[in-house]
C-alpha cells in the first residue's frame, strides 16, 4: 500500500540542506568558459573579483567541487522563509481527470514573492562576510530587486537597484517594497552610469532594457569603492544556490517514497530551472535514473528553443564577460506586450550546455496559453501564481493531459517560482481579452544572430 | 533543558483540527442575543433563515455545542492552504533586545492574503450543501472578497461582491483577483438595490462605506431566489469558524511545551481575534490558566476602547437585526485617511461580552505607529505585513518592550492576519511622510451615541 501524501508537505527544519549542490561537477563535458572581454582568453578569478565579491567568484568559475557548505548565517536567514512547501496538486489532478500525480515546489510564500531570495540572502551575506560596503543589481519585473533588498536590509548593507524604467514607472508598488527594506532605486537607463548617459542620448523616451540595467549596476559597481555587482540569474553561483530547491524537493518525495519521470520549470535565465532540476540531473548524469527535464520558455523571447548556441555578452552594453549560451543576441528585446520576466536574451551556461547535449528538452508557450493556464491553476490550487511560474504550470498541464491521453500515471514534478500580486495588470489585460500574442519572425531572430560577437 | 524551537512550526496534516471550537459554549455569561429589528424580539432561526444558510444561523445561534465537527470537504480545503505555520519572531525579538519570547501565527500564505479564507470556505460549503444558487456579500479593503471569490470559485457557486466604491477604484487590483476567481463586482452604492437608490440619490458623489455595502449585499440577497448572503467577521458563526487559528497555535504550541503569557490580535469585525484567543480564553474561562488578552484597534475606529456597549444595528441601512456590542454608531466612518481594513463600527458580540466583562484587555493605535512597527517586523522577518495586522504587531512589540524593562521573560502569541501586497498605496504614504493620524474628538463620537436605536 502506498504511502498517504499530504497536501502540503515540509521538511523539518532539522531536514533541510546544510550544503549546496554543483552541478557542474558531475557533468562530464563541462560548460564552456566565461571569457574576459578584452582578451577573450577564459576568465581567471582576477578578472572578476572587481564585479563579485571573492567567495562568489570561486562558486563562479568552480566544475569541480560537488557540494558547498551553506554558511551558518545563510541557514539561519533561510530558516525564516523555508522550507518551501512540497505540494502535491490533488485539485489540479481531479479537474484535468489526470491518472498523472502532479508535484509542485512552491517557492512563493515570502515577501519578495519568488524564488529569488535564495540566492539574495547568499550573495549579501558573502558581501558582507568579505566587508564591502555597498552592491549594485537591476531588476526588471522587481522581484530579484525587492529578494535583494531584504537580503540586504538584514545583513545592514547599502543597495543600489537599477530598475528598468518602464517597470519602474508601472510597478510603483514594487517600488515600494523595495523601499521598505531600504533599497536605493534609480530607474534606468539614468545620468548616473557612462552607459545610461550614451544611451540617453541616442533615445531619450527609451523605457530601458535588462541588459541596459545590467550595463549600469556593473559600471557603477566597479567604479565604486567597496562596491559589487549582483545578479539574480544566469550565473553559475546562482544556479548552485538554487539547488536548495531541488535539494529539498528531492528529500521530501524521498519520504514520500516518490521519484519524478518528468521535472518541469520555466525558463528565463535558468537560476530556479538549473536549482530545481540538479539533483535529479545528477541522478541522469551518474545513470542511476532517466527523468525527462523540461524547459518551458514564452515563445517572445525562446533563447533555447530558436537562439543559437554561441558565446555572447550578458549584457546590452557589453562590459560583462562572454558566456557560452543559447542566446538570441544581447540586444534582443521581447515585444513590450509580454508579460513579466523571463525576457532575457541568454541562458544559464550550465542549462545551455546540458540541453545542447541531449539532457534536457525545451518548449515554448504563447502567453494567452500561460494565462489561461494560470487562472484555471488559480481556481484548482488557490494559489495565484505569477507570469513566470505560469510557463511551469502550462508546461505541468499539457504533459497531465498526454498521461490521460495514453493512460499513464506519471509523476510529475514542476516548480512554482513565484506569486503574481504584483502582475495584476496583466491579469487584467488577460481578463479584458486585451492580451495578444508575439512571436519573433525569423528575419527578426536573424538579425540578433548576425550581431553576435565574433570569438 | 527546554526544546529547541524551530523558527517555523507546521502541524502535519494529521494533527489538524477537525472540529472549530465555540467559544460560547464555555462562558457562563452569554452574549447577549441578537435581535428582530422589526419586533426587538431576540432573532429565532426562522428570522434569519432567509438572509444565512440554515446550518450557518444554527451555528450563530447555538450557545451551548462545544465543538461542530468540520465537514469533510471544508477539510479537504483546508489542507490546500492550511496548516498555517506558528512562527518564533526570534530576529524580532533579538532587534528588540528583550528577553520575551514571542511567537506569531501567520494566516497570509495563501491567496486571499488572510485569515478570512477560513470563515468563506465554511460558509460557500454549507450554501452549497443546502443548494443555493448564489451568493452575495460586501468588501471594503478586499481581503473578504477575494477569499469568498476563492471559495466559490472552488464550490462552483456564483458570487456578487458590493465592494466599496472608493477600494473599487482605488485598488484595481483587488479587483483583478476577485475576477479571476469569477467573482462578480458591483461598486457600492449601486443602482442594483434600494438602499443604494436611495443613498446615490441623496449624495451622488459617495464613495460608498462598509455598512452601505452590507446593506446592499443583504438586500440583494433577500431579493434573489435561492441567494443568500454571507459576511467575513463579527458574527459567531465566523468567530467559530476562525477558531481554527487559535486550535492550531495552541496544539503547536503545546507540541513544543510553550504556553502564552500574552495573547494579542489586531480587532476590527473581531472575528480573527475571537479565532485565535479561543482555546486559550477557554482556559481562562475554566480557571486552567489565566493569559492576558490584548485587542488592538485603530485609534481612529476606537469602538473597544471609546464605544459604547449597546444594541445597535451592523449596517448602514438598518436593515440587519440588532446586536448588543461595542460600537460608535452605525452610520460611523473613519477618516478616509486611514489604511486598510479595521473601519467597521461595531465589534464581535462575543468579543464584547468577554471584554465588558473584564476577561480581555483593549488598547488604541495610531496608524503612523502601526505602519512604523510595520516596516520595523518586515525588516527583522521578511513578511510585509498588511496595515490591519500590522496593528497586532505594535502591541507585540510593545509588550515585548514592557518585558525588556521589566526582565521578564513572558511569552507573546499574536496573530499575524495577512499580508500587504495590496497595501503599498499606504505603505508608499507611510515612506513619504505624508501619512497623517486621525483621532475622533469626543463631540464626534457623541454624534453616533445619540442615534443609537432606542432597544
Amino acid at each position: 500500500m502506498s504511502k498517504k501524501i499530504p497536501h502540503r508537505f515540509y521538511l523539518t527544519e532539522e531536514q533541510m540542506p546544510k550544503q549546496w549542490y554543483n552541478l557542474r561537477a558531475d557533468m562530464k563535458e563541462k560548460p564552456d568558459p566565461l571569457l574576459n572581454p578584452g582578451t577573450l582568453k577564459p576568465c581567471k578569478a582576477e578578472d572578476l573579483y572587481p564585479v563579485f565579491c571573492k567567495e562568489l567568484t570561486h562558486q563562479e568559475l568552480d566544475n569541480d567541487t560537488r557540494y558547498f557548505d551553506i554558511p551558518e548565517e545563510i541557514q539561519e536567514f533561510y530558516k525564516i522563509y523555508r522550507p518551501s512547501p512540497l505540494i502535491r496538486a490533488y485539485n489540479l489532478e481531479k479537474a484535468l481527470d489526470t491518472p498523472a500525480k502532479i508535484y509542485y515546489k512552491f517557492e512563493g510564500n515570502n515577501t519578495s514573492g519568488s524564488h529569488k531570495l535564495n540566492s539574495a540572502v547568499a550573495q549579501a551575506y558573502y558581501a558582507k562576510e568579505q566587508g564591502l560596503t555597498s552592491l549594485t543589481t537591476e531588476t526588471g519585473a522587481g522581484q530579484w530587486g525587492t529578494a535583494l533588498a531584504q537580503a540586504c536590509s538584514y545583513f545592514n548593507i547599502p543597495l543600489t537597484v537599477y530598475m528598468v524604467k518602464c517597470s519602474y514607472e508601472q510597478k510603483p508598488f514594487r517600488k515600494s517594497v523595495i523601499q521598505t527594506f531600504d533599497g536605493d532605486i534609480i530607474p534606468s537607463p539614468s545620468l548616473t552610469t557612462n552607459v545610461g548617459r550614451k544611451i540617453l542620448g541616442d533615445n531619450p523616451d527609451t523605457g530601458g532594457s535588462l541588459g541596459c540595467a545590467i550595463s549600469e549596476a556593473v559600471e557603477k559597481a566597479v567604479s565604486t569603492e567597496g562596491c559589487r555587482y549582483v545578479l539574480g540569474s544566469v550565473l553559475n553561483q546562482v544556479v548552485l544556490h538554487q539547488s536548495i530547491i531541488g535539494l529539498e524537493s528531492k528529500q521530501a518525495m524521498e519520504l514520500l517514497d516518490e521519484y519524478p519521470d518528468i521535472v518541469i520549470g520555466c525558463a528565463g535565465g535558468g537560476s530556479n530551472l538549473g536549482g530545481l532540476i540538479a539533483p535529479f540531473m545528477q541522478d541522469k548524469l551518474l545513470g542511476k535514473a532517466s527523468p525527462r527535464f523540461i524547459a518551458v520558455e514564452p515563445a517572445s523571447c525562446p533563447s533555447l528553443t530558436r537562439g543559437r548556441y554561441a558565446y555572447d555578452f550578458c549584457d546590452t552594453g557589453k562590459v560583462t564577460p562572454l558566456a557560452k549560451m543559447y542566446t538570441l543576441g544581447s540586444d534582443f528585446m521581447p515585444s513590450a506586450n509580454h508579460a513579466g520576466g523571463l525576457r532575457y536574451h541568454g541562458m544559464s551556461p550550465i542549462l545551455s550546455k546540458l540541453y545542447h547535449d541531449g539532457f534536457m528538452e525545451a518548449v515554448s508557450v504563447e502567453q494567452t496559453k500561460v494565462f489561461e493556464a494560470a487562472v484555471f491553476f488559480a481556481k484548482q490550487e488557490s494559489i495565484l501564481p505569477a507570469p513566470e511560474s505560469s510557463h511551469a504550470i502550462k508546461g505541468a498541464i499539457d504533459e497531465a493531459l498526454k498521461c490521460k491521453e495514453s493512460g499513464e500515471a506519471k509523476t510529475i514534478l514542476f516548480g512554482l517560482t513565484g506569486t503574481g500580486y504584483f502582475d495584476m495588470t496583466a491579469y487584467n489585460s488577460y481578463h479584458e481579452g486585451t492580451m495578444t500574442d508575439y512571436i519573433p519572425s525569423d528575419e527578426d531572430l536573424q538579425k540578433g544572430f548576425d550581431r553576435l560577437p565574433v570569438v
